[in-house]
């Protein structure tokens, strides 16, 4: 992930990726210098630390930027609250952009399907992942539903209860994310990473659907926190602010 | 239902509807007699009874169907073990064609899904109906995931069971028709009654989709069954034997 | 269609269809008093007309509630030059909203395609309709196309020119709407009125889809026409500016 | 290609890939002797030559084949005339299986859209590739129809013509495939190679999509192939006979 990150980052308008760090093995970028550990490399080398790597070594990136007043970028996921905490308390001193997805595309879709959701009735999610994913349903498709429940909430537009229903299977109707949202999690090998919010109303229906068929999505998202990042923006969650 | 089948029926090459019965109200198509009760209807007039009636008139059909050796076609459904019982003993005196599906189109699909089955790796079924449906999953899901069942196990090929998940929600994976087959059922307002079967293997999918949009779907699947049914051919389920 | 839209309108809180005009045969609505023609009706009695007629209609009416400051929501199209002139000289004294499609679901598919398209490198456009539609590409999906472009140029994102291509049937890349933007037309029995518009990035693919099953998914956005009407609005052009 | 695929063929039961050939550059698999040229290769070290390299090999490879009596399965695409007259000349003295598509759910779906073809009214085609591909239609498209087309005139069900259709933007409809089978072609950063067989009837769609994500899909193709050419088998096009 890191190596083609950083190859994909450097072919940008404006991205240098003029340093590399890899506490395992040395990574190579030409016309980039590596290092085994982030406490090596000279600050002033370097205006942004792009950080896609594991929890524990996330914090120590907090704190180096936060000393050195370095922005810093995080794709990292799974930290727990502690290490959470660690990298709010460093954003004190620095600037952190901090997000689960980088895709400009799931962006997109979450905020049309929270803006969409009130003109209609009812709203199901169905998400489609590789058989390898260990969780479900998956992150994004909660998030996804909790900004619906909320945009649902906002504009008093409630969800009407279901007919009662027979089952002739139990679970058929998947899982409930609140307010009569179902979320279904399809598990598949040859697919990657898919979501469709469907909305239904009288006699139509809105579909908003992203495909993530390479992390190569990634980049132009991580490309836009880099660009916004500075030492003075604080803890920022999430890249939607910078697509207005 | 009945009179917009009668219309359509009418319209087909070597189909003439020339009798209507309907215990409520009397039913109306130019060229056609309407009586209150099959009882009234002179048989050398018909060579088939079509019945897409209530559960207790079918049976009354198929007593008078195998009284006079007249074909029958039904697309009543919801009928219990007696019920059931009693129409298959009229098939010993006469051609039973019965079927809960019509649709040349769901036929189709159940068979195609059939056919790939054994040569993926997964299966899942999504199904997707109007939320005033009360019964979940769909009975056409049900009947597909058997028969992809038995052609996977006639083939041999069973389902590797999935890793271990953690569930953030639970029933998100839906319900399970054996064989690690899962059902999902989407129920929106606007939806009419849609089904599509995945089927996943290394690096590719293959989606097998049917779309309902209009009960006039059903008129070419009963117009075959009226075509082959005949005096002798005993009780038949579906119409998949007449599509070659 | 103005049937059904009285009698689904008169469903809805704070409207009452309380009189109905046809001039080929006398419509029926409990409660409604129905006329030949517009000329008949007592002004004081409406306090907005709404016509689904047809183009020489339209005319009529706009001067009748010109005359009589009554507001007028139009859904009729295949106007001429002249007739849409006629139309708008009348909202010089009343409130006019028209629109050639009131369904919320393609509006927000619009605003969304519109909304996204600066983010993604290229986009196209399916449509898919019903084998009678006797014209290709659909209205709505021109619109479509012209809104990206308009917000792909304000946004300084232009399509890069497609790689040189060997074109074994012709006209297999469908319509070219400007700017790369493709249009393709399905057309097929069975099918209602269906878009899809699909943007491409690197990696991942955003897709924007509206199904419309009935024409029923009309009487909400009438609705919101009828709510948002008023004497003094002037001539209004589709219902975007109510869902905000 | 060749690299990926010979890792993934010797996972398999019954295969072991125990040669590498390349003319460029010495490839590397554990367990496998490689070789600058087929020539080099003592004969009696393998059963199966599989060839997906440049056209001009493909004939040096058939030849060699040709004189050892070993098969020979070839997925090498872009032959001419004389080159694949070549081929099939050696398949004289030993058995070739050649194809395009190594993919199964690409022959299934073919399969499934010609076996539903007769039962409904028209069938379009849309193909969807990432907008580096050279060439529109896609090959996979243009033998899909030739194979719906002959199925259709086989059963003697012909498309009825087309209303007349007025164009707003010309080339709309797509490529004419005969038959009034319409191919569309969309291309678009981020996809991989997608097909859809639209099938519609009256009331009612059937489709039938194929996802490839991922090359490593033609793996299973490939080893079908492996397991059924023998020195006698001849000239085989496609795997469509290996799958019953």
């Amino acid at each position: 992930m890191g190596q083609s990150l950083a190859e994909n980052l450097n072919l940008l308008d404006g991205i240098v990726v003029s340093t590399l760090v890899d506490v395992h093995e040395p990574p190579h970028l030409f016309g980039a210098t590596a290092y085994a550990s982030l406490d090596e490399v000279p600050p002033e080398q370097i205006d942004v630390v792009v950080d896609f790597s594991q929890p524990a070594s996330v914090v120590s990136s907090a704190q180096w930027c936060a000393s050195h007043r370095v922005g810093l970028v995080i794709g990292t996921t799974g930290l727990d609250a502690a290490q959470r905490a660690a990298v709010e308390r460093a954003a004190a001193s620095t600037g952190v952009i901090m997000a689960s997805n980088f895709s400009i595309g799931a962006v997109l879709s979450e905020r049309f399907a929270a803006m969409a959701a009130p003109y209609f009735e009812r709203v199901e999610i169905i998400e489609l992942h590789h058989d390898r994913k260990v969780d479900a349903p998956s992150g994004t498709s909660i998030a996804t539903a909790q900004r619906i429940r909320a945009a649902r909430a906002a504009a008093g537009r409630l969800t009407p209860p279901e007919p009662t229903q027979r089952f002739t299977l139990e679970g058929a109707r998947g899982a409930d994310a609140g307010d009569g949202i179902q979320i279904h999690s399809v598990r598949l090998p040859g697919l990657v990473a898919h979501q469709e919010v469907m909305l239904g109303g009288p006699g139509e229906g809105l579909t908003i659907r992203h495909d993530s068929y390479d992390r190569i999505s990634f980049v132009q998202g991580v490309a836009l926190a880099i660009r916004n990042v500075d030492a003075s923006c604080g803890f920022i969650w999430g890249i939607d602010d910078f697509i207005p």
